[in-house]
């Protein structure tokens, strides 16, 4: 299982203790959500039919098709992309198939960059591309407008085939696509009413498209159901996820108003763009809400850490690491560089990594700015699965605690509505 | 030339009039940091022997190698990286030699993450890849360490002629790696004294990888010689860097505590974590110092901009947009999705982005929330050596102004104190 450390947190026990009947409070309106729906990503690990039909359908893409591309925006694609940077090689869509273990490469287009978009289309041969397409209300701009001039190719250079090479994961019932998924015939996935686009990684949002790329989605499952197991009862000592958000709500008070989350790990470093969209979108509203920052160690201590030690004392850092790294190189100090490395001899890359993790949360201690850290004993589906789930519930009873929704997003919708106006009177 | 739109800065004039004398005093500061070769970043666009020799080089290890390999951290791959996303395309790497336009993939290891390094090594050809290694002291642990690495296997697998599959660059004289450059007779270029990686991007750090990769150095360097033409004086009107930070300062006394950087435009998203890594290393120091962000546009209004439009009242955001895309694909909404849609209509995909950016800006503003726009007209080399340049003045402008030194990075030494009595007493 992970591991909490909250020996730098700062706060004594007794702030954790006057917080109790608060922490009751907001357990009573957690269970709430869990019965009305809103919180429907705690119950998704046993929800029933979650994969049904998922893994067949994943192995006749990954067998037919070179290329899956996934069109999609904001959560839904941000933990997807979380969990091929945890678990695919870095290098994978360079890969040849065998080096890719026989599983198409990946591309998220989780922006509307024309020429990103544009450039993609041109590199990609269409009669061996899949296209995954995801929106829940079916009603997202970007996602809208990629979706038509991917169609028009399809029909273009495909012919009738091209609804083969459709996936489209949306609503069961409701919004703009399911019409045209029924009419047309096309391969779908459903999603639970009210799950939004943020808590949705653990469904076939990401589920699907982790299938395609072999990744042990049961794995990830099983970590997400070992971390709600232990998150489900209002007890601060045993139940991590109340216990980040409690430390956060109380550190706020004092004034960090900034949550920085540091993972030492590349593949954990969309993992932090993943918390950050989640965070903020959950809790930012009716004038509260701490700013989530994103900080990846140790690249960062190379310009961020000075901000951190010696800028304002208004931030509260979360490392990440991971204590054993596989496909490690052996270093070997070479003589005649430089004399002054002999500290570095004898060790791996990942000892250092980790050896710097240690040593700037003690830094920042020193420096009386809290700090806690998260260790995932391995780089694996399992606790990548414990990972996602321990958040979404922390970010989603930290709402509870500040008496905000974590579910709706209100603040979104004046650029959409001007959007809309200037789109059509242009 | 670029344009700059301060209409929402929500910052009346009266103000800017009684911050002239700050300016004055400032600017006074500014000039004696380029004398004594502090600000040396303002003044290399114009340095005698800047580009010698890198063409031919850059030519030469271009015509040679299928793969350049980086290894250096922080702000000296940040430059570069940003670089290499605003004018390359996305997919380089995915491309054959032609496609590339006869040019190297380019690898920037900015990290010591041991799996993605080992990974990379194992996939890479080494006779047909050159490493370029940059340090300035050569003291920087990550960088020393994945050099030994990699020279280990360069000697292993190379033999005799593993100097040919390297470049170094690093101090003209002091530091640990010139004298090995000088024993082994390797490639290598120099950078001026007092030159801090955040500030290199237009030294041989940036420059050199950027001509091997074809881009065009001429025009970086005249578009960054356009900016400090136009901000070389004292005139807060005319000075558009000088603007920038006088606009933060006073935002910052009216409490935006965070200066939300947010490009639309997937090609200028590495710019602003450069602008991160610039404004929070030079300006978090004594306490003081504004906490920079990135954000995505649109990908972020899908979340971030909840928290940005109904949070806390403490951000100022920064849009930078892109006037003219090239390499759009024509988009029809296809009958038979959905009716709702025909305000798409006739857009491409750069339109409807445009139009975004400008509805977020608006909705900020009518929520009194602070926001300026920096229009490139197009991504190329010369805005984009305008761009870096109007960033590093403005923030060493803004450390002139908060009366501190924009220079230096004291914050970050006790964590390497640690880390190497760590690794040496393990």
């Amino acid at each position: 299982m992970l591991t909490f450390d909250f020996t730098n947190c700062c706060i004594p026990e007794a702030e954790f203790d006057a917080l109790r009947p608060e922490v009751l409070r907001a357990h009573t309106v957690f269970q709430q959500w869990r019965k009305s729906g809103d919180a429907v990503f705690f119950d998704l690990p046993d929800l029933p039919g979650l994969t049904d039909g998922l893994h067949q359908k994943a192995k006749e893409i990954a067998e037919r098709f070179d290329n899956l591309v996934v069109l999609g925006i904001g959560g839904s694609a941000l933990g997807l992309r979380c969990l091929v940077q945890a678990l695919l090689s870095p290098w994978h869509n360079l890969l040849d198939r065998k080096g890719r273990k026989g599983r198409p490469r990946l591309f998220v287009c989780d922006n509307i960059d024309p020429r990103t978009f544009a450039l993609l289309l041109d590199h990609l041969d269409f009669s061996q591309t899949c296209f995954h397409i995801i929106s829940k209300s079916g009603r997202t701009i970007e996602t809208a407008a990629q979706f038509f001039i991917v169609l028009k190719y399809l029909q273009e250079k495909i012919g009738k085939s091209w609804r083969d090479h459709l996936v489209i994961t949306t609503d069961a019932e409701g919004g703009e696509l399911r019409p045209f998924v029924k009419k047309e015939g096309i391969a779908s996935f459903s999603l639970p009413a009210k799950l939004g686009g943020r808590y949705s990684v653990l469904s076939a949002v990401g589920l699907f498209p982790a299938a395609v790329l072999g990744m042990p989605i049961d794995d990830l499952l099983k970590g997400a159901r070992q971390m709600t197991e232990r998150c489900a009862h209002a007890e601060l000592d045993a139940n991590a996820a109340y216990r980040l958000a409690a430390i956060h709500a109380l550190l706020e008070k004092q004034g960090k108003k900034i949550s920085v989350m540091m993972p030492y790990a590349d593949g954990l470093s969309l993992f932090a763009d993943w918390y950050v969209q989640l965070w903020a979108e959950s809790l930012g509203k009716g004038g509260k809400g701490t700013t989530p920052v994103k900080s990846l160690g140790s690249t960062d201590q190379h310009s961020l850490l000075q901000l951190y030690m010696d800028g304002p004392n208004d931030k509260v850092t979360t490392f990440l690491r991971v204590e054993k790294f596989h496909d490690q190189k052996a270093m070997t100090t070479v003589r005649g560089v430089s004399e002054n490395f002999s500290f570095l001899e004898g060790h791996d890359l990942g000892t250092i990594l980790n050896v710097q993790q240690r040593a700037t949360a003690q830094a920042l201690a020193k420096a009386n700015r809290p700090n806690l850290t998260v260790t995932l004993p391995e780089l694996n589906a399992r606790h990548m699965g414990q990972l996602l789930m321990v958040y979404q519930i922390a970010t989603a009873f930290a709402g509870a605690l500040a008496g905000s929704n974590p579910f709706d997003q209100p603040g979104v919708e004046l650029s959409k509505k001007l959007t809309r106006e200037m789109l059509t009177s242009s």
